[in-house]
């Protein structure tokens, strides 16, 4: 709990809630007939509204990118290392909005929502989505706030997805994509993951075939196992073995114990597992872990990168980080030699981590310097 | 179903028995008054005993190394493309002998075993075990067969820790210390993915504290994702790609299906993992990735590995895996270069492979010739 809030903090922020009752019809055909989404905004937009840039968030994430929301706050939001006064996304030069995508669990409508024609939760009855519905709504959202050009939409991960979809699906309506830890497709050991972690959700008793809600119960279990494999593939190898050992909680081994947990990896995995399955959705999570294998970005575009981004109109920043085994640097590196076979605008910056996919949200020197430098470019383009 | 076994096969063969009387204390201070290994024999043993070979199977291996059980049989032993007449170890020289495990589930005394003072099985009262414990009731093994010296002791993976273990607690009874894709003790992460996998089998209600036998249950779905976890630990990012792809099975996308398999590589995991919760025994599952994380082979020489292997007598083969992340070729260097600090004869093969961790039970040209050419020399010491 912070006593007073840091000086490159955004300080308190409070989450919005904009309505849309407008119809979306979605990637699998089906029409929301209306829909909401909560997001948060840092900074103020300016006059002609050109200093907007947009947050997409990954996997875990939400609309609380920055700041705090109480004075109790244990943690900031979490990009708070990057979004700020004077940080590489600097609030006093930007308009920072962040939503909480659709089908998430953190206040958009999702499978926690209500369904209209049944008065109870959507749970696994809600619409699959593609990463192209998360854009829409995004674009939607744009509207709503009149903003008619992102001075730049930045992600990490599977939102960098939402970045490159974004510089396709609406070339004019931003200026700068910035592609950070992430991939023009999943592999097939990220797709066999994402696979097991769902294998687990579902195959707790719990789950009760998505309808946990109506049940009363929740699938924690499932869930918590599911976090476990997704966090050790955010981590290095070498980061773990930084951070852990192989230390063990008592210092000795414990004799006859059926199920110690000796090393500080174990606890440290459980209750990292526990604490999300108390706040995660578990049908968000096999919703959203279905759009990531979904995403190819180039599969309407007969399979071929180049002639995808041959439709962007705005300028490239990619990040990679060499400890990254999730989205490793030659998956960056793919989408950088498609932008130059496209002969498009692209920046690089390969940065040397050792914390693996997470690096994307670590405070960094190297990472800091080549992204505050690139956004301060994006920021001399906009009007004061 | 073979209807003529491959000449290169060792043929048709039949597990064997042996119990043993003389209680035997493990690390863990527990004393198990009798046990059973069943262990399969290939080759024949030479006058003066002096050509046997010792296999030790990893995680879910078994004493079926080589040949068939019957004419039924789809496919051989797990080691099948290694052990056989005129193979890299060659039972026209070598008498094999490879035993399942102590705490396995394939016959050897183990926690579906039948505890003497209940009447019921052991299931998680069964002794945790360490990796010296299965040299101890191998030791067991060869002073029942008569062997005082092994010409080899080979394994790979958990086989190869047991054979290092060998080297330094029976330092005159093993000419040669066989260490394929290995290493001294587990990283952070290989703890953490087997925890993950411990808590997906421990969390399924099926599990009943350990005690699915007398409930008339099994934990099939946490056994699943178990084995799913670790299989995609074996293989690697490129095999995996190489394997599957991200073809789909229905050639489309299924739209409005809540559990969709649309992925190979989806139903190949599940069928992975289905296939071995119908067999495999979730406690020793448990039992096993236990002994995995606590194995550290310098511990008690003061975390010295250098210290460690000055114990040792024999020479030693280390072999590695490029693609192998599970343990990595760097794992096996810090075997070699302890061995090379403690003046120990060691050769060491570094073999460019794109399959992972599992590479060491595949056919691979390069492999074949090393690993043939070792064992040619060990054939050569030993009389006719």
């Amino acid at each position: 709990m912070p006593e007073t809030l840091p000086n490159d903090s955004v300080g308190l922020v409070t989450p919005q809630v904009m309505a849309f009752t407008e119809p979306l019809t979605l990637a699998c055909g089906t029409t929301l007939e209306r829909h909401e989404l909560v997001y948060e905004t840092y900074g103020e937009l300016n006059a002609d509204k050109s200093n907007a840039v947009l947050i997409c968030h990954a996997l875990s994430g939400d609309h609380h990118a920055a700041g705090f929301h109480s004075m109790d706050d244990r943690k900031p939001g979490w990009w708070d290392n990057y979004i700020g006064p004077g940080k590489a996304i600097d609030t006093n030069r930007f308009f920072v909005v962040c939503p909480n995508n659709l089908g998430g669990c953190s206040g958009s409508t999702g499978p926690r929502s209500t369904k209209p024609d049944t008065g109870k939760p959507w749970g696994p009855d809600f619409p699959m989505l593609r990463v192209r519905d998360w854009v829409e709504s995004q674009a939607r959202l744009a509207d709503a706030l009149g903003i008619n050009c992102w001075a730049a939409v930045v992600g990490g991960s599977l939102g960098g997805m939402q970045v490159m979809r974004w510089a396709l699906e609406h070339p004019e309506r931003l200026r700068h994509a910035v592609v950070i830890a992430s991939a023009m497709k999943l592999s097939a050991q990220n797709i066999a993951f994402n696979e097991t972690a769902r294998q687990a959700i579902m195959s707790d008793p719990n789950f009760e075939g998505g309808r946990y809600l109506e049940k009363g119960t929740l699938p924690k279990s499932g869930l918590a196992v599911a976090r476990m494999i997704g966090h050790i593939t955010y981590l290095s190898d070498y980061a773990m073995g930084q951070k852990f050992g192989r230390e063990l909680r008592s210092g000795s081994f414990l004799r006859g114990q059926y199920d110690p947990v000796e090393f500080q990896v174990e606890s440290y995995l459980r209750y990292q597992g526990d604490n999300f399955a108390n706040n995660f959705d578990a049908n968000s999570y096999i919703l959203i872990t279905r759009a990531l294998d979904y995403f190819d970005l180039a599969r309407e575009y007969d399979h071929d990168p180049v002639e995808a981004f041959r439709h962007a109109r705005c300028r490239f920043y990619v990040v990679s980080f060499s400890s990254d085994w999730r989205f490793a640097p030659n998956r960056s590196r793919e989408i950088v030699d498609a932008l130059l076979g496209a002969q498009q605008p692209v920046t690089y910056t390969a940065i040397d981590s050792p914390y693996g996919h997470d690096a994307f949200l670590l405070p960094s020197d190297r990472y800091r310097e080549a992204f505050t430098r690139y956004m301060a470019g994006v920021a001399r383009e906009v009007n004061a």
